[in-house]
């Protein structure tokens, strides 16, 4: 709740049509998310890992117990928690929805993305379907009966989808034949549901090249029949399930279309921006995953390192052995988690609640301002959150000593699990491209200037509250912040030369920005530990993290300048 | 060959005993390594992760085809190589030995460990057996005819040995009983051999408490006859396998010993003192491990790279897809792994080199020199190696984007395999104590202030060849070195405050040590193409490699001097 205090919750409570969501009712439903998938979902996720999914037939088995799991979660509601009430939804703010997003990826990374693509297939048929589309899919979709799913990647277009080849053949009665093969399809088949709703990009016969030629479609698993239910089968077949290094539990499907009966989504030729408005909640999810799959690691972790016993404590009775979280190193290790864990947390929030401002506030120059800086973040929480996470679940390994490298052990599995978040939804170079090609030149400029401006202004912050350390590594951050800001100002001409620099200005921007949401995490907690407000046990540990993170963490960031100023030319120096 | 140039092959070969290591005879037995290792050994790396090995009766059955690869290694004779020649070994250098080491772990990190534990095994016989436990074992064990293991760690004892309870009653043949249950031995039970060689640390009877009561046994699964040949079986079996995150080919057991019958290796009570003995082969061994997976996973990558087609060329033909090696960022990850794949290189082939002075020398002074700053260098080669090879094989599961994740691909098991390497030979926060707590106490401080004093050298040698960026990034590395190395100095009375500080000052260390060898690799590169000597353009790639490793690289490590000198408060100022 704290996070959801940094991030505004009050405020984002007292926008249009979100007044129900108040900072106790909030509480109380993540209070019941929390039970439920703690009780409901993580019970499932070794299960999902040990035994995958498998095709038999033309479906795909999951693991034991996801189909129990998911009845469950059907049932309980959860599934329509974000969604506009119009469609069946609960109309919570998209940072509560996120903040359950969070609670069910530390239970199952793996169950938790059927309802993440399903959510991004409802979001796409919310913003662009028509109504018969939205009457005929959505019920079912918001409730969960339905999942939906995302085919983009062709096996020679991923990052790249102007080159997809899948097609769209335009009928006489106004649907079109969709024929193709699709990888890498997240739940592309299953056994979960009554039916699936595939989102299929294709180019139409006279479709322009490149990303300018794709539409966008509705090709359902079984057509809906007119009243509504379950009709024939559609052609659309599951091929194979990859093998994959973790997220095991999640089947990763090899489609094949062949005169598939789809529907035209919107207009013709618009797949590409149809995309891009789903893309900043989807790839605002993945960076969640980072935060989440570490938060669980780091709980075993520590839970191990309460139990383990191994070495003296230092200054203590000799030969006798005590548990190793009493051990500096060990300690390290734990708290370097913690307080990562925390400033991706605020991030991520906050990237949510100006998501939320972005699209409900009726002070238009607020709204969008919001959704300025939140395009500027999601980046930093897609790319850094889910870097972190590969980095985090290996210090949550390495506690475990040789227990870590036991698969029994679990804490290997979100390790392996972690490690898709960097690659999925646009790699995290692609997203250090987008960073520095689109986010940093939006306005002329001003919005990465006023980023900066603000997180100086934490500097200042935090030096009236009395944190004097931090707002000299603030205003330190600051500068190198600004000299490799600078650099990419420089580049208009060099392309080459911003891309080049790009994934290390990503990781000095976002680790530098984390440092100031941390700072004023502190200020607040100090307030309200002066104010005898809240739990000043877990108010003070907010300082004591923010001080950690600051004055630790944040300065591994400065010696990336140099990385990110170097040009192009040293990537080339070298024959490869 | 240029690394081992770089550790000064043609010195070692000069010292007494190696004359036959002439650098011509090297290049020649490393190309014939190359050769066997890539033709016999790398193919079936997949098969071992693809098949691990499990128990049947009371063996271990190896994955497909590593019984025929190891009876090819057997019968070419690699398994020799580095032994001293009274025991039928090849006598080569210490540092040829690596270098073979390096060949045999890239081409299946899982099958190098096998032999890996019989060298330390061998190690230990030579340095501390009797003439009789010498002649019956160590010809058989030489040839690789028998194989050896290392059975330390028991379920409660693992980086604190001093609470094993393995125990040793001595009979009155002279003979020991030795009982208890060991974790995690590398190829304790396996079919690849007629017999295998436990070295086994248990207590006899009238022990002291802790690690000053421990012996060593040999203990052989088949007891040895009279003629030299196998005999009975021991009472020692195998109790299970682990199933592991990686390494799967290499089967780790859980070993019974029942009243197997011993051998004590040198005296009572001197195991722990042995065990230290081999410890700098066996560290030094485990830090290639980090450097050679690093390398299969960049080969993989790049050749991936270099065939994966994907968005256009910046500033070339629109929608023209071209190899993603041309892309910044994919160059920035590739380049980033060879850097500091070359800088490992030099690091470990010259702690290798120093060993070979230190125990071949007739110049004492010069043998104890090296002796110690081989020491020093061991936790770096250790540690630092194992980090890299995780975060480096990372970058190349990294580079193959989506294929990266499926398992077939292959590259998702170098990252796998990579992750025990930082955990077993102690793990890598142990290394950071035996830096800080053993290493830089050494002779007042000495060895730690010479060894900086070369690094700040490489910062002159630099400037004299005209590479001034360097030098000035050589000597801030130097300072930040000598700002971390003081706070240490100061710790005398504060132990805690040292081991809080271990990790990162070892991280800071070692990669700015990386920057002086790469320096120095640099200057002699542009002395030898100045001359007209050797492969201009292999030479011109360090020069490449360097600069970039320096400018880009080495100052990422500079922002870690705060963590390093934070003290243990910040550590103990949060309740875990």
């Amino acid at each position: 709740m704290f996070a959801l205090e940094m991030a505004d919750l009050e405020g984002i409570a007292a926008l249009p049509g979100l007044e129900h969501a108040t900072p106790d009712m909030v509480e109380g439903v993540l209070g019941e998310a929390a039970r439920f998938m703690e009780e409901v979902v993580a019970p499932v996720n070794r299960s999902g890992d040990e035994h995958g999914s498998r095709v038999e037939g033309d479906t795909v088995v999951t693991a034991p117990g996801f189909k129990e799991a998911y009845a469950k979660y059907l049932e309980a509601g959860w599934a329509a928690l974000p969604f506009p009430e119009e469609h069946g939804g609960g109309d919570f703010p998209h940072v509560v929805g996120v903040a359950v997003q969070e609670l069910m990826q530390s239970a199952s990374m793996a169950f938790s993305l059927g309802p993440l693509l399903t959510q991004g297939a409802i979001d796409a048929l919310i913003e662009h379907g028509s109504d018969e589309l939205q009457s005929t899919y959505l019920p079912k979709m918001v409730s969960g009966e339905w999942s939906g799913t995302m085919n983009l990647t062709e096996p020679h277009a991923g990052s790249d989808l102007g080159h997809i080849t899948s097609k769209a053949v335009p009928q006489e009665d106004g649907t079109y034949r969709i024929s193709g093969q699709k990888i890498f399809i997240t739940f592309g088949e299953h056994d979960l549901t009554d039916n699936i709703i595939h989102l299929v990009l294709a180019k139409t016969p006279d479709a322009p090249a490149g990303t300018k030629g794709i539409s966008m479609f509705v090709v359902p698993k079984y057509l809906v029949t007119d009243d509504g239910g379950v009709g024939e089968r559609n052609g659309v077949t599951v091929v194979s399930v990859e093998h994959k290094l973790g997220i095991h539990g999640s089947p990763t499907c090899v489609m094949s279309f062949e005169g598939a009966t789809g529907y035209l989504v919107g207009e013709e030729h618009q797949g590409m921006r149809y995309m891009f408005t789903m893309m900043n909640a989807a790839r605002l999810s993945v960076g969640m995953q980072g935060l989440s799959i570490s938060e669980r690691a780091y709980q075993q972790a520590l839970a191990y390192a309460h139990e383990r016993k191994q070495g003296a404590e230092i200054g203590g009775a000799k030969g006798e052995m005590v548990p190793i979280v009493r051990h500096p190193d060990v300690r390290r290790m734990l708290i370097t988690q913690r307080a990562f864990i925390q400033a991706m947390r605020f991030l991520m929030y906050e990237n949510a609640a100006l998501m939320d401002i972005a699209r409900r506030s009726d002070d238009e120059e607020a709204a969008a301002a919001a959704l300025r800086r939140a395009e500027l973040l999601i980046p930093l929480s897609k790319a850094w959150s889910t870097d972190l996470g590969v980095e985090l679940t290996s210090l949550a390994v390495q506690v475990h000593g040789g227990m870590g490298y036991v698969e029994e052990t679990g804490v290997a599995q979100h390790w392996r699990d972690s490690r898709i978040a960097p690659i999925y939804e646009g790699t995290n170079g692609i997203q250090a491209m987008d960073l520095v090609g689109r986010k940093l030149p939006m306005d002329g400029g001003s919005v990465i200037r006023d980023f900066i401006g603000w997180i100086g202004a934490s500097a200042d912050v935090a030096a009236e509250a009395g944190f004097d350390r931090m707002k000299s590594r603030l205003e330190e951050a600051v500068s190198k912040v600004t000299e490799a800001t600078t650099y990419f100002a420089g580049c208009a001409d060099d392309i080459k030369g911003a891309l080049a620099g790009a994934t290390p200005y990503l990781r000095l921007l976002a680790q530098v920005a984390g440092g100031a949401y941390v700072a004023r995490a502190a200020v607040r907690a100090k307030a309200k530990i002066e104010a005898g407000i809240g739990d000043a046990e877990h108010l003070g540990e907010q300082i004591a993290l923010a001080e950690f993170y600051v004055d630790q963490l944040m300065p591994q960031v400065f010696g990336l300048v140099p990385a990110v100023t170097a040009g192009a030319a040293p990537l080339y120096a070298i024959e490869l």
